[in-house]
């Protein structure tokens, strides 16, 4: 490859932004050339505008460093962003800044977003590498329809994303007819400011998430649609999710149950999890990109979140369910500020490059 | 009421013995008058035998202090004891020690037992007041076949409790047919020796409780069972539980997934949960038997858990479930040791005596 | 006793607040004629102030429930508000605030405050019942030098509540020279707005608390000070503080070493602990003001914050310390929004009226 | 390197025992040899070793995974081991087992113990390499006087290690007189059998650790002794220590506060610490020894502790003490599993290798 990929990223300095520049450090085929933020960063280095305004702190979330030259590197108001001089996109801001944002820059970029701004319109896939990787067709209508040179596509909320996985090689082999799950979120998804407030959650969980229900619901089935001449047909199955918060850092630990069309043993679907590969040759793929365990004290989000630098979906448990017709069940664990939002949208990235996409 | 029950506590020095202690102070029907333990504390004061044996320190984990007259009582041997002098024993052991231990007082005085080790038997009620307090029949059967003057009669596991009173209602007014749970449990009920290691559960979900899972399917159908000339039939119901452990001190939280036979709004379920009334004239029952929440953020366990003295279950977060048939779906809150163990084996007590039965 | 105290809560819908209405519910000698907060909540009654604005959901924070008749009752715009019509006013507000309001309403009516804004000033002093009583009155200086009819007189920060508790026995018997303490202090004193962020503080600790060791220094030897003609003169003694958040709920944990004028035993400090009595006779006085626990493992913040319903200070871990002069360390644990708040002001207000100045 | 030196792990299969195995692993100088456990685990291969007996759950606590072949190495039992065969051992073991063994062992081998069992003894120095690296030639001694071709040499106590990395520099340039230290503990330290029960520690702090604070002082003096004819002479500082268990996975965190014989200003102390290098060249040494933080929120166990592979000493809120004679006080972070434990130990190793003692 001769030379890396140019990437923007809008949201520079949030907690989700971090995390991009830890997933893109010493990427293969992309590096970050621009950085964007608010008013408030603008104007900045991006080493600057992560310290408090107050304190002088540095604020920096993430394990891996910021290399120098980045921390060096200024950052720009979004505001006056139009989508020149890059190749791709990545934006990690509020569904409300997209709305406005990403129409912007799509006219003549890709962006690939973590915001759910889009999620829901006909025209824009939600892409799962792995998982409907074919959807990703749905872009050039898009681009088509909407006049843009390049397109807009998001991922899915963090909640989603180890569900599909999990999903897919039971629907391959099984065919899913309905699904239900109770999931217990970490709270670094909630990002930091406030999100989840230690009074709430410490000796505690919290049994609502806002929106979060119709999200895993309305994707999970998206992303299993079929697409066709006009355009996605959402999969027959049902999905009906109850989000609770745990006093957990990072990880989304979700308790599944799920009825199939054809009979499937504990047995059948640990093999065929086994064997599910996503896209191994994908930079941030992982190896094994689900895990099962036979220690029944597994998955947990402390021990298993990390397993393949956070894009494994790790499941355990795996049991006959006796209500459901054809009944299976589960608990699964995914790192959702990993595989669940940057990590994931960089393999979105990826998959889409080597499809001629980027 | 001229006297008070005699009482004897089995277990009494253990956290769930030392419970015990506290649900039945000053308690209007009964008295402790005898204290057993285990050949290490016996001849002990029940105030020394709460000491640790190395360091001396007090070891006490209850909000109720025991009183002057109760620390000074002597803990005997519970090998020795056969159930003289007292009007019910309360037992608060393992089940391998109730399994030989329980049947030989059970021959001379009625036994309430928090152990698992008769639950599943077929002249064995597991009871809950306000739920199946007709199965108190079953007693006289037990009696009758085992030739005993006295009987054994347990409460059920902790988790199932909270479900089965939320369940009630919905049962009498829209007739439940299947049940899918996930709980995330509080650490208590495992108690203290070793109980759950906190390497284990901090910023963490460990999503396996032994046997727990067949506890809660087994006994939810028993204690709906109908009692009839053969005995008790199961209620035609299925049940699917995944059990998980939370960082959570006290309180079993559930999401709850009910099929009805009959249609039901969540509105029509609020309702009748509203007017369920499991008896609120015993001394130990809650005012409220069923809490229901508006508030989408309740139940919570840290909020919800003592509310009424940790004998109300609370409810929130109802909704329709479009998965199962006449689907309805929850959260509920029930306090693990509290209604889920020895208040609630009192409480059992205090019907049984409304019955006749003590 | 004729009639109540008419007593006004500024700041009533907070979380600082609601803990003023819990500690006069059902008072002896106050009860809460008028409530006043921001101009968000004036106009609302208060059950309809303490929902949020956007899921309407109820808001309350403490284990007392407020009365149907104090729910009922209207918030006033706390700036509209100069004092008129009652006895005394309880403050629940923040330090900026604070010193704009409280001199407004100190020109007709006594104001104890929980903020810091006047804890430094010359003529205001920081009263804690059983150890400065005498400090009382300045109240008459400052509003001589004022031209008050009322007066401001605010509580200590809430770490150094127990501090002095703790340490007044001690100075009474031996002369207290030099302090050195390490605070490892619960979440609940930051509030929810949005207070300590659960990121923050799960499996960690956080070593700084802006202002804190500050004040914990400045406010104790102020405590200390003796009163006479000039005013205060501050105790003699040195005090270090570095202050840490814990991931504990409620409750405040101190290392404590102190260097005292005559040779103390661990003993002999216990004992003059124990003997210490802060006036027991008002209607929120703990009985035992400190708690000295044998049992090396205590005091722990979730075993002790409750004691004496939250309002005595237990102290453990006695022992000789081999750096200072004459060195004595301990361990206390004190309820930071109980005695180290709300109901801590309401004591000051009691002992006030017990001296006349209400 | 011709070949690497030979390694006995007695102890393999506890939770301490698997930090050496991960701390071992592609070591340059060190390779697993032989691996010891219980008459339990003997027989076993260190796959199986590690198995729950009960549910055949693997039990393993690492983030770096055993090799194949290492799995498969098999677990010899500790009790017929005579230290034959290998070039140094290491013990993971408890203080009675290792008083036993460990004697047996150094007739024969090297041995490097993290057992408190022989640190206190006079021939015995308690290494910490860039602190006290001249104390290794106490070694020869300890062979001359027992008559061993190998020796024991203990690491310290978890607690004492980050202690005396920050008080070195300090030392060596101020001169340390005496030291007050609070620390708040991680859980990780007390392993898991049953280690820290999470209902002692969730939303709580224990005030004590048996035995913790007179190991930390005892040490602390011995590890600044003065290596002369005589043996070591303590140094003349004293040490005053209250230990707690905070709810921290991983991570010690103490509040220090030191006096020193010469006058030292925070950014003095800092420069000195800065400057400070223990001897990067070793293999597990981090590159920076001590990482001082201008930002005072930090050091935080949880993002602190796994600074420079676990192996970094991390210090912040450096201020004046105004109680001490020339007083600082700071705050430490030190991960108590990694530097305060086996790759500490093997730190010890390597340094003893380069002293030409392996």
């Amino acid at each position: 490859m001769a030379s890396k990929k140019k990437v923007a990223l809008v949201g520079a300095t949030g907690i989700a932004g971090q995390q991009f520049v830890a997933a893109l450090a010493d990427h293969p085929w992309f590096e970050i050339t621009r950085l964007f933020g608010s008013s408030r960063s603008a104007g900045k280095t991006f080493g600057d505008a992560i310290r408090d305004e107050k304190t002088g702190a540095r604020r920096w979330w993430c394990e891996v460093e910021p290399s120098a030259e980045l921390s060096a590197m200024r950052v720009d108001n979004s505001a006056d962003f139009d989508g020149d001089g890059v190749d791709v996109v990545f934006t990690a801001i509020e569904a409300d800044v997209a709305r406005e944002l990403e129409p912007r820059l799509a006219k003549k970029v890709p962006v690939i977003s973590t915001a759910s701004a889009f999620r829901y319109e006909d025209d824009v896939p939600i892409l799962v590498p792995g998982v409907n990787g074919d959807h990703a067709r749905l872009l050039t209508v898009q681009q088509k329809k909407r006049g843009w040179k390049g397109y807009v596509t998001p991922i899915p909320n963090c909640t989603t994303t180890g569900l599909v996985i999990a999903l897919k090689p039971i629907h391959d082999a099984f065919g899913v007819q309905k699904v239900i799950v109770t999931s217990m979120q970490g709270i670094s998804g909630a990002g930091r400011s406030p999100g989840v407030v230690a009074l709430d959650i410490i000796d505690n969980i919290v049994p609502y998430i806002p929106k979060e229900e119709e999200k895993v619901a309305r994707e999970t089935k998206k992303i299993f649609a079929t697409l066709g001449e006009g355009g996605l047909r959402d999969a027959g199955f049902v999905v009906s999710a109850t989000c609770t918060r745990a006093a957990v850092i990072d990880g989304h630990t979700e308790s599944v149950f799920v009825s199939t069309e054809n009979p499937a043993t504990p047995e059948a679907v640990a093999e065929v999890m086994r064997a599910f590969d996503g896209g191994s040759s994908l930079p941030s793929a992982p190896k094994r990109w689900i895990i099962v365990h036979d220690d029944p004290f597994r998955p947990q989000p402390r021990l298993d979140r990390d397993a393949e630098g956070g894009m494994a979906t790790s499941v355990g448990r795996l049991r006959t369910d006796p209500v459901l017709d054809n009944g299976i069940k589960f608990v699964l664990v995914s790192h959702n500020t990993k595989m669940g939002a940057a990590k994931g949208a960089v393999l979105v990235a990826e998959q889409l490059h080597t499809q001629g996409m980027l």
